[in-house]
């Protein structure tokens, strides 16, 4: 499935710092703060503390499983509220949208060291998601000093693919 | 919702026709149930009747504005669980895909007489939407009996083009 | 085409007066040239000059038939290449694509005064197309100073529907 | 192609089988004949012999480099004609759009055993495209008795990637 990636041939940032450091204990640096970007990667733990920030990944159960460079994979904790059908308990393609968008946002994060806007998001359904967590993966499939796109893919509990898609991310530095 | 790909066992009803009346009072007639089809189109109450059978259309805070042929108006009332960067108070773009996905779906409501599943979703992010009620839009591009393709515009309190989109929907008949 | 990724040098012009006007009988103004710029909007015999520039315009046998603020409307002579399928004589579904692409692009002329790069195109099949000429309807959805949404229409002689789509330009001032 | 919108009249294919043994040399089998169905896959060959019936397949001057389960590596020849703008040389987006639609029908070619309607199709630009010949690298997303979804990458000479993206298509047997 996923694009071949092959290495950009130069360095991928004209803003070679733009990685985030987050200093003395602090989850929440700065945005766009020179100062607080460093050369050293940013942990799972850190990953997941700064998209813990926002109050509708909390509500998503998100967790990180893993982060790496242009790749993320991300758990989702599943609740009541995700269903559309009552009687067959089918999961609202509104939470797998926000799970692909989110996934392939911050799939970007090695290089942008935050979530960043969206400009467009594509999805394909594949099945239907019944009850249970879902497993979120994410890849870079182009990061620009502009614009990137990235990709991410849903998947159940025994590992099949619920849905898949994409999306144009903002890759300028913050103002 | 993940689309399913089974292959219709049942005669593809001619859309004309394709409208559901709830009888005897009933809110929640059966789904795909040929007796409950009627030349009646839907009033805005049993729309939103089926609408919000969905937990997820509840937790959205759904009300249904008005209905027409291929047309419909929803309001998304606004809930803190929605932000995805607590100090700028953005809603996140998974919220806006969600509407932009449900919306289109039910502009055919008129047609389909139920919600459908999406075979696919694209969504553009036009302005950051703040702390607000939303006006979601929907308007069928083409009605077919096995595919259909709607659109939706969401847009804040002051009729501002917050995010737009399409899907492609199962509009063959439900088993 | 692609996207161009560099961060704009210089700043970004307001688009109000972002109009192109070819001066002394000259059909090629130089691209990005403020001395070009007027607030005198491009007539439909100086877009199609524009737009003829390009060699796959020539092809496709592309004339203006109307420009407006924000729209346009083409025409695009049909040819035996552009069949997919010999037997049935369906036109290929990229030549739909290509032109749902130029003409969301030159909706934007009257911002622009020029083809833009285009970020991403999205398109929906509504019908084959049969042999014909194509007439083809473009819209603004969403204009920036940055990045803009712009949506086509194709339709056949007999006004039927038969491709839709959108796609994202990058409208800031060539460098 | 527009998408075929009627129902399925036939049994849909179990599609481990469904594959397509042109036989006594043939390279033309009849459409959605059964008899010419068999456990024998496509070789390089007879996929280039069923691709370049297609007339515009014929001007993009595509050879098949490889066919494989579920994957396609087709190579396209570069013409003038393909050119936007004649200064910079760029491909249109259109050539590009247009490859990946076919690369990701004919990735499902070794299930479909022919070219298949495109229901939408979605394209990101990644780089201008120059002069040069195009490497185009299909692969199935999702197999299905209906409908499938695939995706492409569209390569230059030095294997730098051009344009990415997917589309849906109608996997349910030709009537």
């Amino acid at each position: 499935m996923g694009v071949v990636q092959k290495a950009p041939q130069r360095p991928i940032l004209s803003h070679p710092h733009l990685k985030l450091l987050p200093t003395r204990g602090e989850e929440r640096p700065a945005r766009g703060d020179p100062e607080a970007m460093s050369d050293t990667p940013l942990s799972k733990e850190q990953v997941e503390a700064l998209l813990l920030r926002g109050p509708f990944h909390q509500w998503l159960g998100l967790s990180v499983v893993a982060v790496g460079e242009g790749t993320i994979e991300l758990k989702a904790q599943w609740r009541p509220e995700w269903v559309v059908n009552a009687e067959r308990g089918y999961v609202h393609g509104g939470i797998l949208a926000t799970l692909v968008d989110l996934t392939a946002d911050w799939a970007l994060v090695s290089k942008t060291g935050r979530g960043v806007p969206t400009v467009d998001l594509r999805v394909d359904y594949h099945r239907a998601a019944m009850q249970g967590d879902l497993t979120c993966r994410g890849t870079v499939v182009k990061f620009g000093n502009q614009l990137s796109v990235a990709e991410a893919q849903i998947l159940d509990d025994s590992g099949r693919l619920l849905a898949s898609g994409r999306g144009v991310y903002m890759t300028a530095p913050a103002k």
